[in-house]
């Protein structure tokens, strides 16, 4: 039987800042397949990624996503124990990845591999595990789902391993998340002397009209399932020293974290509309880039839902929270391929010096997994 | 009899660029000197002035004001001719400050010295020439005007040589001009993450508030004699490359060309309580540094503009236009001490590669000066 626990300090003793593999993805294979998983390495433009099975393709498969990758540590010495150690120390585990999320993979790796040892479900189960969840992500758990399709592999369900409760284990399953783009504005006038202005036009007007008209009006007031959308300016720049010019460009970027509600398509269309009104009216004109880095996503609460809740509320006594708050996952790319929602640790400590997790809270999570395993084939 | 165009050539020949005097105040206060005046070297700060009077202290003064130093000519290589070389070519003398404004002064010595010489006035007259308009302007002709306090030294009127007509020789007296200020606006936020903007306080959105409130209203329409305010906002600057992060500060500057409907003390008054209701609405507060250029400043159609506009019209055959247009000069200090009104040359070249003045037109302009003498101590 795999200790979870264990298994995050081996695994955290593999150097995975993205996108460098480490021997993590050989570690799990290697585990999965004593178990009786066919692994296959799914690596695209250097991007290593591992799918695992066990049980029947094209059987009812239950499916799980997570990655072994992590941030930088920064630098080492502002930690107090070494950031790729894995040392357990009263009863923690340090090292970058402790929380975010090689955890919550030894945990469902080592539910699973229990699972199909002592009991042997009628059905399957798929891990999808990348190793670029927190890079540009073009070629981790999308180069997954991509070969999944091609290759007739399923899942029926899946579970990200995501850290998803903010402060006590068993409070929050996330069912869904906002959507996420950005967008880089350009605003081209007419450079001249400040004293001359019908001689020139500032793009900096023309640029803050539209950006007053974009922020002045929220954009929703939330849905059933989603807090409200939320357009911000996260930069304006023009760098003009001179105070008597008015400059010929400005810049700004504005993030919006929309609900379902919109559609990324529908948020770029309007302040294209926007922007072009403000154009004609000034004679500034404006070049728009966008950038969506996913569109939202909702599981609605049902059957699956419900399941993982119970099995939640069994093991830690809390009546879990269905929320759709917070950043972005890989959910964004997996909710196109089945029904999907997160679970897995408290989040303290992601992405920090000194990330750490009680080997107890893996252990628990791991028969969290174990439960729902059950449940879902029983 | 002193030469305008041929003294234009020998200011030309002196290197001044601000700060340095490069001869030309003293070759200035050599002539007036033998003409009679009384010359004074007013230096503050190491800014050269000079300060000239010819007849009685506290008699019936007509006034003088005008500057020898110069822009930097850039490249010399650019030139057709050599920058400080005050070659006369085909009746052009070149070279930096042939219109802006060596010739004006020149002008105007030459026909003071050649008036007091020929028809001594019952009356005064005074000359304030300083070696920095072009820079700071801390200590040029304030330091004139503020030694003639001192010294119960006065002017009743003065004219102010600078270049005044945009294309013809007599087109365009100024009567006055739009005051000038600056304002630095520091917007503080507080950071976070675009994901949770409850948790932050966006100083960006704030500020485009303020901007937007700042331009999407003109100041005014217009006065009597002035065109209408402008504010320009000149530059926004944050530098946040993070488009997931909410950032701490942003910075903008904003120029306001402002008529005789409004003082600095106003508009600054106006833009505070502005900034006040924002950062009351939103908890971004705001700092404010204002920088005040100049006043607006009148000297309105009477007496004293009647007799310069006539003599205009009889030397050019043009009916001069009373304007207030234009960025500032120095009139925006003397207007404090008395009625001033700005007449001087044509003012293509002023600041470029390749400044010259036709050597006729600084004669022209000598005329008219002499003619203005003439008629006021009439």
């Amino acid at each position: 039987m795999i200790d979870p626990a264990q298994l995050t300090a081996d695994l955290i003793r593999c150097r995975t800042v993205t996108p460098d593999e480490g021997g993590a993805l050989q570690l799990l294979a290697d585990l999965l397949t004593a178990a009786g998983f066919e692994c296959h390495r799914i690596d695209r433009n250097g991007t290593p990624n591992l799918f695992a099975r066990w049980g029947a393709r094209g059987a009812r498969t239950f499916g799980f996503n997570g990655h072994t990758d992590v941030v930088p540590p920064g630098d080492p010495a502002s930690w107090t124990h070494p950031p790729f150690s894995g040392a357990e120390i009263d009863g923690w585990i340090w090292g970058r990845g402790a929380t975010d999320m090689k955890s919550g993979v030894a945990a469902f790796v080592a539910a699973a591999v229990d699972f199909v040892t002592q009991t042997p479900p009628d059905g399957a189960i798929v891990l999808t595990i990348t190793g670029d969840e927190e890079g540009p992500g073009k070629d981790g758990t999308r180069a997954l789902l991509d070969w999944m399709d091609q290759h007739s592999e399923r899942m029926d369900v899946c579970i990200v391993g995501e850290p998803s409760n903010p402060d006590r284990m068993g409070e929050m399953i996330k069912i869904g998340r906002r959507g996420s783009m950005t967008l880089e504005i350009e605003a081209q006038g007419k450079q001249g002397h400040a004293a001359y202005p019908h001689r020139a036009r500032n793009p900096l007007h023309a640029l803050t009209r539209l950006l007053y008209d974009l922020t002045a009006v929220p954009l929703d007031k939330g849905t059933e399932h989603f807090d409200p959308s939320g357009l911000q300016i996260t930069t304006i720049d023009c760098g003009n020293p001179a105070s008597n010019v008015i400059p010929e460009k400005a810049r700004a970027t504005i993030n919006i974290r929309f609900n379902d509600a919109h559609t990324s398509d529908m948020l770029d269309r309007m302040i294209r509309d926007r922007a072009e009104a403000v154009a004609t009216a000034t004679g500034v004109t404006f070049q728009i880039r966008t950038d969506v880095s996913g569109e939202s996503f909702l599981t609605r609460p049902g059957p699956f839902v419900e399941l993982v809740a119970g099995v939640v509320r069994a093991e830690t006594g809390l009546d879990p929270v269905l929320s759709t708050s917070g950043g972005t996952s890989d959910a964004r790319f997996v909710k196109d391929h089945c029904p999907v929602l997160e679970f897995g640790l408290v989040g303290h400590f992601m992405h920090q010096v000194d990330e750490r997790v009680p080997a107890d809270q893996v252990r628990q999570l791991a028969r969290i997994y174990r439960r729902i395993l059950e449940q879902y084939f029983a």
